[in-house]
């Protein structure tokens, strides 16, 4: 006998955690399809060789390494092991990890199958990741990522098209949010403008903090990086960059009129904005050039969704990147996707207390169960209501009814449908309604069309 | 530069087969719920001492071990690491591995959740499992469970229920079943008359084979698994046991008159049996007692299900357990329960050709793009067509026509709308059949009345 537990940092998800995130993922996956995304699945498991490298040093660190079936340790010399080299053993050792993102997989994926697919390639994937971190309040080993890319294309559309989806699945769950949105070309052309286009990641670095530290102080980091007061003094106006998204193109062509890789980002932040403007987004969008997100990662376009109402990070992320799939073989494949937070997405609508009722529903109606003549009686009626889409349950003991009926009330059953023997001489049902404690007795039909949503 | 690869006995899910799963999955899902059950979700990773010892030793042999993070060989000696002790070094260096089943994590949730849940707890769970076998054709190392279990109740109600379940869900999937059922209390009773309770494996594996081998090698197999001839001549009234599910039933009342255990076995078969008259399933249901499937686990009922029209094993399978949670520390808690085996679900309705059209839908419908100008123009009615819930995609480049046709095709959409300068100039719509290659010229609403399904 012991005492079960479980692996720190995961979790389990009771039946009303279940239906909650059932209605978050119901609602991506429907606009991912409504836009014609198409979804794949890959295995859990790769081989180390696809993940190694992928993600850092760092995320090296932090992928789950299976290890070999069978007699593990067979193909190691004495002087290996006594090493203890715990890096250079788990190399030997373990040939498959667990999945860190959806985006190396699905690299692997476009290069395996690339005789297959019909580029552009528009895919959707909603599958759990793994990551050996050290778990703490928010953050889990095992979360969902919701990925959609295209890849295959160069045009800025597919980036517009995105933007739509993020607005779409918002507004159907009726989160208030501004989407964010920023070019790394631009970041590049501000750090070439300003003579030091080796410093591009200090800079952003220290412009991502200007909310949170104010100016003086990312003007002070930005000196203890090198840069000189000249530098810091041109991109002033750029840190301070304020207005409307056109007033603050118009001010960026200016500044970064020389610099040729900057226009070319100010030219395609233009062309999103004015594409989404045909389309009447129903949140913000915003240029930020203190976004920088994955900015090693990403070539163009960068996104990023905060909610309004709630303090949380951003709770969706996505961006441009090219050669996507170029480490696996196939070079010249662009890509644009954007991934859903779902579990920060979960937070903030069980903050807001967003879940609409219909989307927690279980079962509709319980029948009392008095023994086996009435049970008996039941079967083929609850038969009758499950073949008109009600999601009914005898209860299968005939215990006391204060137990059937606390079993109803602790399992949010609304309705409770009680058959004894005047009922069943009379061909009625009464059907309880758990809420309002009131009672009717009904003809099947009647009962039918009661629990009908 | 590498060459990408999979993990061996793991597989990529294309489009088409995510959208032929989804439909399997879907409907299991839907009955489950219509009958009342609830949804939950585990943990990919369990704690390794809640897995180990629970499959048997081949089971702990198949688990997949995650090995630990950080420096996992710290913790050695140099002798431990000499002895080259897989087995051992594996239990000290791995805390963790991947869930085997649905049904041991499940009965870690209802231990470690009992305080929350209200029994009967009537769940199902629809996740992947991983065994490190051999793969072979058919066998992979990465497959889904889709299991359904009520514990907290002996009422065979609940295996009436899930009859029914059954019954229903390969309705819904048009596939032709024979449900076979048997109670291992009957099997336990045919040893016990015959004198031999401790052979109930050895008798109930030889009678499982009758099919393949035929009755006198069934007999040579008794014999030689040291059954008396007395005992065996006893045993050939049930081996032969033919007839409808009532009349062995009064065949085996009568050979199992003197076994306690198998009167109360045939007592649970003809409730059961009795009950789903009640209900006219539209499949058969056979007792079968040359059904033996996972006899060591069993208490009572035992259910198989086997496709009419496809050679291939059970598709289905379950029963009744008791103690599922003692090893956990909770004892006399029951349960029953069956897990549909999605992988050849889906042989099946391959090989039968059983997926309804809408079931592999993607996108609707393709606009042609023909250059920014024409583009812009859509922009606004997509988003129209998206909003009546019409799944749109414009071809992100303005390439040839040929090419975008082709894209179409390649991906199954069944239409494609044509907006050049004239139907922008006359607001109209050329809306291509791409199966019958007719078009027509329409206005957004009458596109729109004819693209909704």
């Amino acid at each position: 006998m012991q005492k079960p537990s479980i692996v720190k940092g995961t979790r389990d998800f009771s039946p009303e955690e279940m239906a909650k995130r059932n209605y978050i993922f119901d609602t991506i996956r429907s606009v991912y399809k409504l836009f014609g995304y198409k979804q794949i699945e890959t295995p859990s498991m790769e081989n180390l060789s696809t993940l190694m490298g992928k993600y850092g040093e760092e995320g090296d660190k932090l992928l789950f390494k299976i290890l070999n079936s069978g007699d593990c340790l067979a193909g190691f010399t004495d002087e290996e092991l006594l090493q203890k080299n715990s890096v250079s053993f788990a190399a030997k050792a373990c040939e498959k990890g667990l999945r860190y993102d959806l985006t190396v997989p699905f690299a692997r994926y476009v290069v395996m199958h690339r005789n297959e697919i019909s580029f552009p390639f528009k895919r959707y994937q909603i599958q759990p990741v793994w990551r050996a971190d050290r778990p703490q309040k928010g953050r889990y080993r095992e979360f969902f990522q919701c990925d959609a890319d295209v890849v295959g294309s160069d045009s800025l559309l597919n980036e517009v098209e995105l933007i739509q989806i993020i607005d779409e699945v918002f507004s159907r769950l009726n989160v208030r949010v501004c989407t964010k949105l920023n070019n790394r070309k631009i970041l590049s052309g501000i750090a070439e403008i300003i003579g030091a286009p080796e410093k591009v990641v200090d800079i952003t670095v220290a412009i991502d903090k200007l909310d949170k530290i104010g100016l003086e102080k990312v003007n002070e980091e930005l000196l203890s990086k090198d840069l000189s007061q000249e530098a810091i003094d041109k991109l002033q106006p750029i840190i301070l960059l304020e207005g409307s998204n056109s007033q603050k193109l118009q001010t960026l062509k200016t500044s970064l009129a020389a610099s040729e890789i900057g226009l070319k980002g100010v030219e395609e932040l233009e062309f999103i904005l004015a594409k989404t403007e045909l389309i009447n987004l129903k949140s913000e969008l915003e240029l930020d050039l203190t976004l920088a997100r994955g900015l090693n990662y990403y070539t163009g376009a960068i996104i990023e969704v905060k909610a309004l109402d709630v303090q949380i990070g951003s709770i969706t992320g996505g961006g441009r990147y090219d050669n996507l799939t170029g480490i696996f073989g196939l070079p010249g494949v662009s890509g644009v996707g954007i991934s859903f937070g779902a579990d920060r997405i979960f937070d903030v609508l069980n903050q807001l207390d967003l879940y609409p009722k219909d989307s927690v529903l279980g079962t509709r109606v319980l029948f009392v169960n008095f023994g086996e003549a009435e049970s008996d009686y039941i079967l083929p009626i609850i038969s009758r209501f499950r073949q008109e889409g009600i999601s009914s349950e005898i209860y299968p003991e005939s215990t006391k009814m204060k137990k059937q009926m606390s079993y109803a009330d602790s399992n949010n059953i609304p309705y409770v449908a009680i058959i004894g023997e005047n009922e069943k001489n009379s061909h009625m049902i009464m059907l309880k309604n758990m809420q309002t404690g009131t009672q009717e007795l009904l003809s099947a039909d009647e009962c039918i069309n009661t629990l009908r949503y």
